[in-house]
């Protein structure tokens, strides 16, 4: 009966499974989610292993693809007293599982034992014939070819003692381990995303804004038209507010107001009307032929076209009337709406997740997602994601992922982190950070040394601005606030969005003293943009993602590190990744001129102290020769607030020349 | 398929469940291993619970017996913005499992809606039906009196309102909350031993060398005699080495010796001859009538009487002939004997754990514990227990527990941190640890902090010296050494331990000028001790005890913190517990007297700094009145090498006196 409840505690493993695996590494929560790696990158896990007593011991990392059955082993290695290391490669995107599995080392616990005894002079003739009875057992279980080496080590092993075990035969064993009483850790799981999930470059425009002639409201073929200017200015993503029939019914009025006026077009996120829902367009932004177009000319310029996922309706959506039984119900039987009292979204009906239809409700929202992706659509920034339950989303992005590995979700939850952590846990891709409202240095630094932990499974996506976000340092800081944001948003994190083209035209005006949203905004209505202006940041924004492009170390996130300036309004960080060594430092005072000694840890940054080292500002094209760790830098908003120097750890010096001694 | 797939790796919970949990404390491994707690002592249980969007969510700590199938709620209440806290203060010994449960709370949430209405000014009658329709749906569910509650109040809401929902109303309601779409922790386990586990003071000696006469070897019965020598001193655990029979093949001799002379006893950890095995006592020693008494009056004294268990034989055990299957054998057919070349243990057969007959070995060894268990003995020092397989522990310790949940082990497992936290994680209760080594101010510093971080499962026990250790520092530092030693061992750690009469009577003499082990050790021959000499520490040893006993502070581990001194060899930090702190400063250099000045953590320790303060040393009778946080303090080794202070938070002022106004 004991024995019984306890084999059930200790799954299938042999009870004598001696070897210990504790905290592997990445991991999160345990295991219960996913790790986030991308390919092209590695995943590197560690584990301690270890065994009772001096018993040597061993350790393979395993791996398997998702719906998979057989593990494959990749080696690991020890780099601590009881740590292994192994690392996985994965070569396609989608879901892996890992684990760690060890053993006793039966072999070289002999052979550490016989080399102890000859080493104390100790004779080793019954040792000798030990090792021939372990040859035999390996044997037992061993492939033809592996066996016969392992019998001929066997019959020499006698004569030519420990001299016989060179490298080749040390293989050939180890090779033919039967593992025995093998301990299997717990299993983790990855998921291998594409190579943009963890670097890319975001730009965020309304559709119907998108008209080169005013007379007219922009359409899809207006965005085709746009991708020169996106991709002239560097981006990779370029990400439309929902496209979608517009609901009628309480529909909003220009700058918000309650209630539209003749000709007032709503706003994209109040999705739905007899047009259709969730899977339509709206018929004035053009046909899904003409979206098919637009996603495959985009890829053709490198640039992906993300669409707006908000799970919610109009009071026109079919939806509505299809499935009345998907919405949660009022007292008096009406549906109920959106309301943050004393605010009322009665344009808004938000879905009943619990309904007892969920899983209708539940299909039918991944359906959406399968939908776009049919029209090559792989990138998606979900709206609110927070106010839908988290098993949601885990069951619908991994539904989604099983048919599109390669897709990439964007989860816009501005709440508290704990909550913003879960959806990335649950399956979110990257995670719009708060970044808008961390502008001092101090803020910064400390929000971005917090972001550094959850790294394993939350990709932060910093933007300047959105529709919804205007802050307050954009509203008054002008050109140097502008110039300042951008600069750290591309090189604190690897992904960033801006919000155009009012950002790089200088838009800056509120619809309110205390608001963060946009005068006249595009929420609400159309607008038209005259892009070719002289005082665009559009050349700055092209310089800024050449950069990144150029520079490895700003493709990444966890390679980031601050260093101390004498000014509380200067900030100073490097990003590094092999020899590529990018320093960013920045005036975050849009109002005046400072000069700040900023101090390098050298040490951290594999800096030759005793050599001066050139450094090259790409944003300004001066070059500096520095040397030693403190360092003085002038920054004039008016001018230039912030530089993005690359440190060129080598300077030639005499030394270099061909005839020194 | 994929719903299939997808629910059974969210087990048996709704997919609905919305409120997420996260990060239970405590736990080891994430659940792995049981944490460890006392009886008397409480069990504080935090987690994150939480939900997506505004709604409000309630949560229950749930806390059950091993074995029992229905869990007990305890309230959890909010302690943080996502944070909950509940505890457990368990009834008796044993083990139990614990969880987190959490729920969207509908009426809370309904209740927070409406609030948020009729603040803003908004109507709310629409919401009070609603409120009725959520009564009734609780009463769906609930009992008889609570039904007839909840319909009352479903009947006057409407024309009551918000009013009606007083503390009592409320209660009602959330009694009856049915919990829909609850979500499920993990289950976590605690191990709760009898409160001698997290603090107690043991005492070594061996039973042969306790005889009052010179010319006979000592016996159980003088232990018993000698019971009032330790129960004087203040100890509360009586630790006995082996009592079994001593094995004559191959058998040691003094000072450790090759072999034995005509004689010679041998060494009590060589287990077993033709008289007897593991449940087996040396015929000399008495019978077990003799141990049951011992055990008995020890217990009439508050003693309990501590055995050894060695799990190794001597080559005339009679497992060698009964089971040869349970040792590993050499080429040539002979066991093989333990070894760590050069050094050979001819006289010790180990066990082979993963022997065919496996099952056998470990119900004999379990038995063992069960055989002294059933003499009353329920404290167990383990001997080497990190050259035996973890799982075999794991299994082992928790069939003894299952019998005798109030049992208590200690772990000796001088090895690696790594090792000796395994052993500590699947079931030993206390863990020397090594504090013999940590001499320096820096070291002691380090390790205790260290230490610190695995409390919830792993007890150290700190021994001044064992019969395997005497430490260079107790060699050479004399009276001085032994002092700060003991003075350290009992207060930086609620669980301590000293072998004697040696350590008492002043005994440092090494076997050789390198060696840990003591002259004419009493492992390897009979020793007689006169305890009655004027040098003898006894009487220190009893003070320490007896302010161990006045002060919960000393009575617990985790309430540990050091403070600044001026000088590299005085060491100085406090325990606290509520109201009582206890200061202690040492000079850890037994060769000179030093003044330090000590800079206490005044804030932390919650001492009124504007005010002066007494702190009185318990070991020298002297008080002092300080004030604020650097005070001076001198250590004379010759004289006293360390003070225990208790330190008094409120002087008597002017204004205590009646007359003051």
């Amino acid at each position: 009966m004991a024995w019984l409840r306890y084999a059930l505690g200790m799954a299938e493993q042999d009870r004598r499974a001696r070897v210990a695996i504790e905290r592997v590494t990445p991991q999160v929560d345990g295991g219960r989610f996913p790790v986030k790696r991308v390919l092209g990158g590695e995943l590197e896990v560690e584990a301690f292993v270890f065994i009772d007593g001096q018993d040597a011991v061993q350790a393979v990392l395993q791996v398997r693809t998702e719906g998979e059955k057989d593990w494959e082993d990749l080696p690991m290695h020890r780099v601590g007293p009881d740590r292994w290391a192994g690392r996985c490669v994965p070569g396609e995107v989608g879901r892996y599982a890992y684990r760690v599995v060890g053993w006793p080392d039966r072999f070289q616990t002999w052979l550490q034992g016989l080399r102890k005894r000859l080493d104390a002079g100790l004779d080793g003739s019954l040792e000798l014939s030990d090792g021939v009875a372990l040859l035999h057992r390996y044997a037992e279980t061993s492939d033809p070819p592996l066996r016969s080496q392992l019998m001929g080590l066997a019959e020499r092993l006698p004569t030519e003692g420990l001299a016989l075990l060179d490298e080749n035969a040390l293989a050939v064993v180890s090779a033919s381990d039967p593992r025995r009483l093998a301990t299997v850790s717990s299993v983790y799981e990855v998921v291998v995303d594409p190579a943009r999930a963890a670097f890319s470059a975001w730009y965020e425009l309304f559709p119907r804004s998108a008209s080169p002639d005013q007379t007219r409201v922009g359409t899809l073929r207006d965005v085709q038209t746009r991708l020169a200017y996106v991709a002239e200015l560097g981006f990779d993503t370029l990400y439309l507010p929902p496209i979608h029939p517009i609901g009628r019914v309480n529909r909003k009025g220009r700058n918000n107001r309650i209630s539209a006026e003749a000709g007032d077009v709503g706003s994209p996120w109040a999705i739905g009307s007899e047009e259709g829902g969730h899977t339509s367009l709206h018929p004035e932004l053009g046909s899904l032929d003409d979206l098919d177009r637009l996603v495959e000319a985009a890829r053709g310029r490198g640039i992906e076209i993300a669409l707006d996922m908000a799970f919610q309706c109009a009071p026109d959506h079919p939806w509505v009337k299809a499935h009345p039984d998907w919405f949660a119900r009022r007292g008096d039987g009406s549906i109920k709406y959106a309301e943050n009292p004393p605010k009322k979204y009665q344009d808004i009906f938000p879905f009943d997740f619990e309904t007892n239809d969920w899983r209708g409700l539940w299909d039918a929202l991944r359906d959406v997602f399968l939908f776009w992706g049919e029209h090559g659509v792989r990138t998606f920034r979900v709206d609110n994601p927070h106010t839908k339950p988290f098993p949601f989303w885990e069951w619908c992005l991994r539904e989604v992922k099983r048919v599109h590995p390669d897709a990439v979700f964007l989860s816009e939850a501005f709440t508290r982190p704990l909550v913003a952590e879960r959806l990335a846990k649950v399956g979110f891709t990257q995670s719009y950070d708060y970044f808008p409202w961390k502008n001092t240095k101090g803020e910064i630094e400390a929000y971005f040394s917090d972001l550094s932990r959850n790294l394993d499974f939350l990709r932060p996506s910093s933007w300047i601005n959105t529709p919804d976000i205007l802050s307050e340092y954009l509203q008054l800081g002008g050109r140097p606030a502008a110039t300042v944001r951008l600069v750290l948003a591309a090189t604190l994190s690897a992904n960033y969005g801006v919000y155009g083209p009012v950002f790089e035209l200088g838009e800056v005006t509120p619809r309110e003293p205390d608001s963060e949203e946009y005068l006249d905004s595009e929420k609400y209505e159309v607008r038209h943009w005259m892009l070719e202006q002289p005082h665009s940041l559009r050349r700055l924004v092209r310089r800024v993602n050449r950069i990144r492009q150029d520079h490895p170390a700003l493709q990444r996130d966890g390679n980031l590190r601050f260093h101390n300036t004498s000014d509380d309004a200067v900030i100073c960080f490097t990003k590094s990744c092999d020899e590529d060594v990018v320093l960013v430092v920045a005036n975050v005072d849009p109002t005046g001129a400072r000069s700040a000694w900023i101090e390098l840890d050298t040490e951290a940054l594999g800096l030759d102290t005793g050599r001066p080292y050139q450094v090259h500002d790409m944003l300004g094209e001066e070059r500096f020769l520095w040397s030693g760790a403190r360092n003085l830098v002038q920054l004039d908003p008016r001018v230039q607030p912030a530089k993005i120097f690359r440190i060129r750890h080598r300077i030639r010096s005499e030394a270099d020349f061909e005839y020194y001694t």
